[in-house]
Parts: C-alpha cells; sequence; structure tokens
C-alpha cells in the first residue's frame, strides 16, 4: 500500500478527503495542528474522525501562529455573521496552508510518502489565496525540490481532490464513502462543548450543503 | 524604509545575511525557531546578534520538528565527525527551510514585507535539496501565490545572498560590514556553554572561512 500524509482539521472536507485517500488505495497518515486555534473543540473532531475511519498514525504537531496575530481564527477579531464574504475574510490566517503543507512535507519525507492530500476547496473560498488550484501545483514543484525523494526523482503528488466540488458535493460523496459527519465542525464561533452557531460563513455554507442533499446535518445548532 | 523578514539562526550565515538585509536599506523584522535543536545556545546566539545588530523585532517561533525525527540535529543520531559530507548528511532536518520560510511568509504578510532573507548555501552545503537555487524560485512563485499580498501585485522577493559564495567569500562579506562573529555558532556538537568542537563538517568549513581570509575566528573550540 502507498503512504500518504492527510491534513485532517476536524472539519467536514477534510474528513471526507481522508475517505477519498483511503478509497483510492492509501495508507493515511494522519496530521493535524494544534496552532493556538479558538476552538480546542476542532482538535477532538479530527481524534474521533481518524479513530472512526481506522487510521492508525495521527500526529498533532504543536504550532504557534499567533505569535504574527492578524485573523479571527487565532486571535481577538470578531467573527462575522450572516454574510458570505466576497473580499477575503478575516478568518484567513496568512500563509496557514503554507505552513501546513510544509510539515506535512516534513512528515512525508520521513515516512517514505510522495503523496499529500488536502482539503481545500476553491468554490467555497476563492477569498482565500491559498485555496486556488495555481498555488497547489506551485507547492507541488515546490515541495519537489525541496526533499531527498524529489531528488531522487519522487515527484511530490499534491491532492487536493474537493478543489472544483461545491459544498452539496463534498458532503455527497463523502456520505457515499460512509463518512460519519457527526465527528466534524465546521463553525467557526462554536460554544465551549461544541454547538454550532449556525451563523457564520462555514455554517451557513455547510447548511446549505446538507439541504441540497435532501439530507439532515448530524451536528447541534443553536 | 522597506520591511523585510530575516531568517536568523544563530551561526554565522544568517547574521551576514542580517547585515547584508541592512545595506540594502531594509528595515529587518528578524525571525529565529526553537525547534527542539540539541543546542539552546544557538538561540541566544541570535538574541545576542539582533541585538548587536540593532534589530527592534525579532521573534522566537516555538515549533516541534521532533514529532517527525529524522535528523541528527533534532534527535539520537550521532553526529558525523572529521568528514564533509558527500551525500545528503545525517544532519539534514526534513524540509526544514520549507517550513522555516512557511512562517516567515506568515510574518511577511502581517507586517506587509514582500521580501525574505534567508542564508542558505549552494557551494559548502550542495548535499540539501532546499539550498539549491532552484529551490529558492520554487518558494517564491508559490509564495507569491500564497497570500494576500501576491493577489494584489507584491510579488514576493526570496533573496539568498549567499547562495554562491563560498565561506570565505561570506566571511570576507559580513567582516566589511562589520559583523560581530564572536556572536555566532555553527558547531554541530557544542559544549553546553557553546565551546565548538573543531572537528564537525560546519566546524571544518567554518574554520577553513576565516583562515582562507587570513582572520581568527573569534568563537572558542575545545
Amino acid at each position: 500500500m502507498k503512504q500518504a500524509i492527510v491534513l485532517l482539521s476536524g472539519g467536514l472536507d477534510s474528513a471526507t478527503v481522508l475517505a477519498i485517500a483511503k478509497a483510492e488505495g492509501f495508507t493515511p497518515h494522519a496530521l493535524s495542528f494544534d496552532y493556538g486555534q479558538r476552538h480546542r473543540i476542532e482538535l477532538e473532531m479530527a481524534k474521533k474522525q481518524a479513530t472512526s475511519q481506522g487510521i492508525k498514525d495521527h500526529r498533532i504537531a504543536q504550532i504557534d501562529l499567533r505569535i504574527f496575530g492578524g485573523s479571527a481564527l487565532t486571535s481577538n477579531i470578531a467573527v462575522p455573521k450572516d454574510q458570505l464574504s466576497k473580499d477575503i475574510p478575516v478568518t484567513y490566517v496568512p500563509a496557514r496552508n503554507t505552513i501546513f503543507l510544509s510539515y506535512a512535507l516534513a512528515f512525508a519525507e520521513v515516512v517514505g510518502a510522495s503523496d499529500i492530500f488536502i482539503g481545500v476547496n476553491a468554490l467555497d473560498y476563492s477569498g482565500y489565496p491559498d485555496c486556488r488550484p495555481e498555488y497547489i501545483r506551485a507547492f507541488e514543484a515546490m515541495g519537489t525540490l525541496a526533499t531527498k525523494a524529489g531528488v531522487e526523482g519522487n515527484k511530490l503528488q499534491l491532492h487536493a481532490p474537493l478543489i472544483a466540488l461545491t459544498k452539496a458535493e463534498i458532503i455527497k460523496k463523502g456520505s457515499k464513502l460512509g463518512v460519519d459527519y457527526s465527528n466534524t465542525l465546521s463553525c467557526y464561533d462554536p460554544t465551549p462543548t461544541g454547538t454550532s452557531c449556525g451563523h457564520c460563513d462555514s455554517c451557513l455554507l455547510r447548511l446549505k450543503g446538507f439541504a441540497e442533499n435532501g439530507l439532515k446535518d448530524p451536528i447541534a445548532y443553536l
């Protein structure tokens, strides 16, 4: 079985990606980050999701993005409610995907993997520069040049299987693969016990995605 | 004054790069990493160097590369002595420069800088894939696509002013710019108080560089 690194956030998208990596025949090593996110419950969801999908190697890297500030997800900027942002949202964490993928690249090199999976999506998050296909291809080119494996001819394959899917399509795909979405959390502003607000960008998109599939979102909302 | 991020390790190369960034008219923000390196003294040297060059903003990011293991600099693999490696050395940390540069990219975005300086060198460290010019250019392309600034047309400029210099040329350049090399440490295996071994790859290269300039290395050796 080919090894792969899968970035796992605790959200709906990465849970789906993990199931896709398995369905494509990879043995996934999951990687999550404790980056000072305001909502520790995300990491609990990542652990539950990894367990429910039978992942044997799930590592959590401690990183501190708070020293740079700059985002509603890591500092005290208020999360916007009841509006889907058109510009780059304040919840954007500077260079976050680049930092996450860099760790994935280190992990890949250590376990001998040439494949990394990430749940970025260019449709729902068009405001995030590091969710665009051209970014993914550029990271892949850089990552191939950065590592021993690349030097030895093993080109990095950076898989972004959700990049062109709508939220409804992602949920449809994951449901077919048996993903338990009760072990996911998407809300930018949940209660301490993990109940979702139902009004932030992320909740609005998620609820719309389930509704378009005629499915009931299994998680709790306020 | 244009802002720039300068990666500062405590070594001779990055101390020189910091002086070069200043000489080129930038206001440097220095960035160091506490990544579980076996030698905490490196970080003390980085602080001393930043102070001696009058840097007002020096941040130290806590990161944990030990969860991946894989290098003599972060795990228990022995440091080789009295031989200059031809292959990729065991002191290579997987994807280290990529991780460091990713943080620099976040820092750059937060302070509004489009310039990052790194002290990589392709001559002395030809075994490290992430010290090659093609890697630097690939990171620059990726970094431009990754950020708000890039989207808005501010291309990332990744400066690697030492990339084609010998160690002797680096020391010559830094000496002209007034770098105090007593506040640097290059040894892979120093004593706890910071005395260098004089026999690892890094010490051998450094001593050769000073000797070729007819200079005495100001640091202590066993």
